[in-house]
């Protein structure tokens, strides 16, 4: 009754009960890894090919035939064949009138085309109905199982039926589908395993660029000044003394670029007197990539974090105390400077503290945590707890400072000491933040949030106050 | 044939099918931001309003109608209106009956009404099937697509085909539908977006407490006890000695009370003889409370080892290293101490294993690694790898205190040294459960656990063996 | 008109629609929460006993009748009975017919009958469509709610419309089911729940020998050459010093036996010409558990950077740095030297960045993380990133020995010092790695990874180009 398949595939189905057929246009690697997934998943799948007496390769259990003699077994026929290839399709439209053909390509480029590849095929084929699916997924992927990275499934057509159906059969793949909409989606689905952190392209470059003229800016200070004036060689900085201030700087300077667009769009909003006009282009995108933003700063506090970390193990450093230590059997007496204790720790714990509400952050914003938690509670730690990192960072800062903060004789060329820049953004919009949250500012701020307009029309206002 | 719509929403349906028609009531930010979603993931929206020529703001491609109107295109009614206002469905009953109304709505309090809003609607227009969903999504997600927090949508409903359908719905947006029964599940989907970790509250205000205590202690024997028999000024200890005191304290005794409960039941069951008696309230809550603790007392852990590695960096363990070294000058002879060698690596080589366990067994407990693994394997890491970790840490606080260990002249007015209260628990607990593995009682457990009672009846003795 | 439950189980349904009742064999644990979630969510729940009054325990709202006469209650059979007691059914053999039973049993031992308990039962009473499900999920979870572990739910079956019926349930009881095809599948199902970490056996026994190896070679080199030659005591060095060693060195040769396969199927893909032929089961195995390889080398190299940064506090390295400025304090005179800052801080901050590397793959390795990349942006971070991340940490190692490798100064008893192993197969790899990617070699193996072969037939160099 029961008939095991002779090769890795041991799932066939009773045949007391109809299989559904699938056929699949195209016996590349795409074709062949998708034919393997269906018929381990219980699908009867029939291979069409041109040359079919030559196509080796395939999995066990499917048959192949020729394109005509394939599309008549089955209601859906994937097309796993390469776009430029498409036209012998025209051949067969009496086959394939009313039948649901997936279309499974990729391109090399983004735009590659003027319409979508989906889009083209319907209008080759027009008696079909196109159903865009399964780009997404790699072939390799498909066979090893291994589905490390995305098993989302992008799917779109014009016939809700077919899309259904296909949607049913990534399910049953063990994947996951998602609805995308009519098949004008199809080439922003094309376009997606194009891309390549589109996203963290921004915030990338920023950083980038901030890190490189923070670098410069201390080789400048801590590198050229002493070799001018001194004659010494402290090239050795550029390892890791150097980095060591760029990171930080970087750090919280992005964390604060984090806040100041919804500092700033509170301020438009209050400037307005609305919520209900949009807010200009580059805002929205600053607002979409704010966590990619953290992230970054994350990963520059991390680096920050190990490279103070490393401190007393490095040569110069020991070197250094080394030295301190023999001159002051010369002076015999040295007191312990409470106040030293005091400065040292306290900048310490600051940062200790700010790091590690930091790393909360970063953790809740992993997507499988940030799936558990409600609304209020995302905002609570991303706007609550973010604020306080924020400050705690700031604060760790000042305190890293000191009294030297802005001393003349830490000036160097007229430079400031590298850490005076790290606090002007955060200062600025932490002060700007402090007024927002004063009781008259944010009365108002609330109830333009809520709705209300300082010149309203009576149907925002109604709208305002009975709609969700 | 083919339609794109001028605004961001390109995707339209072909004309050649029918699209579903959804209605939507209210053109508040969420019933907009709503129909914008459904709009571009193929559905066409019909909104209903109070002042239909007056509502602006609302997505391109959508109708506006009165409310009559607009009901009468859709079977599906999205009532996106505060509670207060439902008053006014009741003179559309006529035009209701027999439509599915989804209730999305929330409120401002916990249990603010006696009965559910959902319950409420239904009551009010009893003709209709109500089905609550959608409330726990926010509106600025859905229109800008960052959908970071859950895209659970919670759906309940008396009429199950109803409720299907609004699954359906959910699930072609990309979100999550999560069937939670009927209607009556409506009040506890309401209080949902409205809770901050409730999970939480008990482990946070239990490690709050313990913290506090625990930094008084510390700074009555390490900052009052030297002041007032020294004179000497040791406050800058509360900055990084003290925290360094407390949070591995705390980190040790939270994560003995992970596993106490577990402990507890075991003699539970041992006592009673049964499993099929309910453990009292209390150790069920410490019980599904677990992992809050555990990761807590990992966040202790974690700011533990930063607090211990920035020790060579603070200025009074410099200072105090260079007197040591003046010192030394002086005797000139200091060979090696390998007991010292010893006791110190031992100590700090136990510190880092166990936090190294303590870090992959947080890692297990994110929720997309923990739905990777079985539950046989779940239990292996949480519970073997788990004791481990207590065992390790326990040693590592032994070891830390070598032969200081309760020698009497480390108390100062009769307190001994804080980590000496870190013991208590974890070797308790250990003590506990070493004789609970002895194999003895261990085969009485099994028994217990496998169905088995002491004073059993027949039938009972015959399901444990029978059924699974 | 609504009825709530007295008893923890609110979710009844209205009594206007008829609910789906469902039947459970046997009243053990498993069976009592699975009828309790099933109440909870909606379904009406009838058991089936051998001794309907003694049962106890059930969930509140559930019947308890005989087997016969509960079975004529619903289409849907659970069978929660252990399957040495199977042999009932047979009786049961004229009310069971057509009616579907759900096989939810595990065995105590992976392979532990012939044919799995899904097709005994089927082959038992064959008139019924036997579905093997819910055998991954915990009573305590179902109870608890407490679904830390899976969620996922493998099902199999020969008839798809009882399979699909059986996987609605599951999905209404908010697990996500996993069709995983025809009843064959029924014993890997069946295993799967006592699975210890399959793909983690080899890499773990693997690099359990790497350490031990590593760690016997440490000791003879550090510590019994000094006892031998100096009679000195080195023993404490087996806590931190040695280990210190051991784990970089495993790190960095577990990394690089990530990448190594790729390589060596580059090289076998060369050779023969062609992509087209498997490569050997052990290069398929090695390729399957590169992740674990990875995440492995990822935990070494953690306990590499705790190790590295406890250097400073240690007792041992405190007295030796003390005994080095007393000594200096004679010589007076102790220039800074250029070269040894740039040698000791170039390693340190290599390390920094191999590890920060190291950690975003570790990061972007997590199944949440890795879900929401697209195929480009995985293999960017794996192979990109990967190999930048190898790279820098065998650049590390490198400058770690710096001018001594190799000198016959450090051999001891003719073994190099330990770090020299470590650079073997990193070494080895990057040298085939960068001949590979050399414009003439890498322009073929893009051909043959694009389907050409060196001595093609007609079909598959057609197929290769016409197909995806």
């Amino acid at each position: 009754m029961e008939k095991t398949c002779t090769d890795a595939l041991p799932l066939t189905m009773n045949s007391s009960e109809k299989q559904e057929t699938i056929c699949i246009f195209g016996t590349g690697d795409f074709g062949r890894s998708l034919g393997f997934k269906m018929i381990q998943c219980g699908y009867s799948v029939v291979f069409g090919s041109r040359n079919p007496q030559m196509s080796s390769l395939l999995p066990n259990g499917a048959e192949v035939l020729s394109y005509s003699e394939a599309a008549q077994n089955s209601d859906i026929i994937i097309v796993a064949i390469h776009r430029e290839h498409y036209d012998f399709l025209t051949e067969l439209a009496e086959v394939l009138n009313g039948k649901i053909l997936v279309d499974v390509s990729n391109n090399l480029k983004i735009n590659q085309y003027p319409e979508s590849n989906a889009e083209y095929l319907a209008q080759l084929v027009p008696g079909t109905r196109v159903v865009k699916a399964f780009n997404t997924v790699s072939a390799w992927a498909l066979q090893s199982g291994a589905l490390d990275a995305s098993r989302q499934v992008f799917a779109c057509g014009n016939d809700s039926k077919a899309k259904q159906r296909v949607m049913d059969i990534v399910r049953t793949l063990g994947l996951t589908p998602l609805d995308q909409g009519s098949l004008v989606a199809a080439k922003e689905i094309e376009n997606y395993p194009l891309q390549l952190f589109p996203m963290w392209r921004f915030p990338i470059y920023l950083s980038a660029v901030l890190c490189i003229f923070l670098f410069f800016y201390c080789v400048v200070r801590e590198v050229i000044y002493p070799y001018v004036y001194k004659k010494k060689d402290e090239t050795f900085r550029m390892a890791i003394s150097i980095p060591n201030r760029v990171f930080p700087i970087a750090a919280l300077t992005l964390l604060a670029l984090v806040y100041l667009p919804g500092v700033i769009a509170a301020i438009l909003q209050l400037y307005r007197g609305t919520k209900y006009r949009r807010f200009p282009d580059w805002l929205d995108h600053w607002m979409l990539c704010r966590k990619q933003l953290g992230l970054i700063a994350l990963g520059f506090a991390f680096l920050h974090v190990l490279y103070t970390l490393v401190i007393p193990i490095r040569y110069y450093v020991r070197w250094k105390l080394r030295n301190i230590t023999v001159t002051q059997i010369a002076n015999k007496d040295n007191p312990l400077s409470t106040s030293s204790a005091w400065h040292s720790d306290s900048y310490l714990a600051l940062g200790i503290l700010g790091f590690f509400l930091f790393v909360l952050l970063g953790i809740t914003s992993l997507p499988s945590v940030s799936n558990t938690v409600n609304w209020r509670e995302f905002r609570f730690v991303q706007s609550k707890l973010g604020y306080l990192t924020l400050i705690l960072c700031t604060a760790h800062t000042l305190a890293y400072g000191g009294k030297r903060f802005l001393s003349p004789s830490t000036l160097r060329w007229c430079l400031p000491s590298a850490y005076v820049l790290a606090l002007i953004i955060p200062c600025t919009m932490l002060v700007i933040k402090f007024i927002l949250i004063m009781p008259c500012i944010d009365k108002t701020l609330t109830r333009i949030r809520q709705g209300w307009e300082r010149n309203s029309k009576i149907s925002s206002a109604l709208n305002g106050k009975t709609d969700i």
